[in-house]
């Protein structure tokens, strides 16, 4: 099928190689000169405008949105609510907040345009060859003219129609908060080996524990390979970045009243990786130096 | 090789089909008169006590122990340390804790008998097939001798000889401990999932999430597996009990001052979930009550 690739960031570049593979055509566009380059050379039509990309689409144009979450998403869809048809298709296969994508629907819906909200998993590597999609949309029979898409690009079994719009987004969004707490406590593990009076090979831990314990997953894997780069990863900080979607679950899980500690506390520890010296450290020294006179460190 | 199996539990029935199959003969024992005629069916020659197990193999003897953690395994390892002479071998399989192997350790090494620690995972499958070994002990020499055996009953790079003594039952304690942290934030995430707006088919999720996702691995495709028999989990208590790994795990952590928050809170909702109410809400309620008038729920 042809469709439209906006965004070549590092998920939409590998995108439109995997779609191209997959024999569909695609019609590439990013502010960035060279991401335009690198996608015409993996065969895609490069585009000079998101107005250009649509021209260039087939009747029934399809856009593929690839774009950090929030304002760059949010304009773009705003803009291909007026850019596109009735019965035309919006994908946004970004890490948007469900409720954008509710909001996004509406929107498109308003003027007849069909949308889907893709969650797409499986990291760089999936998002080239065999990856991962939960797909929301309010209309089940346009998702089969899609589907084919899908087919093509995902593992095997790795795609999913989740149900109406904003279902897809939700889902991915609740992976990522198992993923905080998989990864935090994979973490947490290798810390305490790392402390042990054992003497551990991370690299080779990371790796029998991927070939037949119960433990075993991607996630493993990738540990093995990093390891296999850095053994003690001293080559890094211990600074957690997060990019929404482990807070979203949170917010959700609070405003569901859904326990979920190892969750909340995952994101919590991001947080305090965050901070060279915390508030509360200071707070909770003082006050033992208050009661009790306990010994603080000082500046 | 010839070895014995003392123990024909989940755990050491499958063993020694497993065993058998990779041809090794092996001599079982178990308490259990029924256990033994499944051994016998799988090609074992059965023992009429530890004494005759023992009798019953060649020069250096090799015994396997597939006990439960604790009073069994500890008395059979004591009477080990007699029946057995110089140079014999035994092999712990179970979820010994460390500090009991390394008790083990020294009682056999008096007698010149050699130990090795072998925490096992991937449960009653990978004991049958294709299992996950992680083996500590004294001698690497010794080790090698009976690195065939696990060469033969484990995955594909799914052994590890670990080190000193302790070493391989430490390491399946903390492989334990990971395990806690990773199936909670597996099952808080359904938990959102099944009080949110939206509709999930928890096994199509988790088959989704089992191919090409970043959160992809054997416990998520166990968790499609038990979607599969009961879609909501409607047969079962949400009553999780645990076998002393992760508090363990969270001893040892607490012992080396490692922050594991994850790991910590898991095992803390494996133990709220065994009470059907808390004392912890009574005396909340009650204080809410004192300071605030607010609503107590009366039995």
């Amino acid at each position: 099928m042809k469709l439209a690739m906006i965004g070549l960031g590092k998920m939409g570049i590998n995108l439109t190689e995997n779609l191209i593979r997959n024999n569909n055509s695609v019609v590439a566009f990013d502010l960035n000169e060279d991401s335009k380059k690198d996608a015409a050379k993996l065969g895609a039509e490069v585009a000079d405008s998101l107005e250009d990309a649509v021209v260039k689409l087939d009747q029934q144009k399809i856009v593929w949105v690839m774009l950090p979450a929030g304002k760059p998403t949010n304009s773009t869809i705003d803009q291909l609510s007026q850019l596109l048809n009735k019965d035309d298709i919006v994908i946004d296969g970004g890490n948007t907040f469900y409720e954008d994508s509710l909001r996004h629907n509406e929107i498109l819906k308003a003027n007849g345009i069909n949308f889907f909200d893709a969650g797409t998993s499986g990291g760089m590597s999936g998002a080239n060859h065999d990856g991962n999609f939960m797909i929301g949309g309010d209309n089940a029979e346009v998702f089969k003219t899609i589907e084919p898409i899908f087919e093509g690009i995902a593992q095997k079994d790795g795609y999913l129609y989740t149900g109406k719009a904003g279902s897809g987004h939700y889902l991915k969004m609740v992976h990522n908060g198992i993923e905080y707490g998989m990864m935090q406590s994979i973490a947490e593990g290798f810390d305490v080996l790392e402390h042990s009076d054992f003497n551990y090979d991370n690299e080779a831990v990371a790796k029998v524990w991927s070939n037949g314990s119960v433990i075993r997953g991607w996630l493993m894997e990738l540990a093995e390979s990093a390891f296999s780069k850095d053994p003690q990863l001293d080559e890094l900080k211990g600074v957690m970045h997060s990019s929404g979607e482990g807070k979203w679950t949170l917010d959700e899980a609070l405003k569901l009243q859904v326990p979920t500690p190892v969750i909340a506390l995952s994101l919590m520890m991001r947080y305090r990786s965050m901070e060279d010296d915390t508030f509360t450290g200071k707070v909770v020294a003082a006050l033992r130096n208050e009661f009790g006179g306990h010994d603080v460190d000082k500046k």
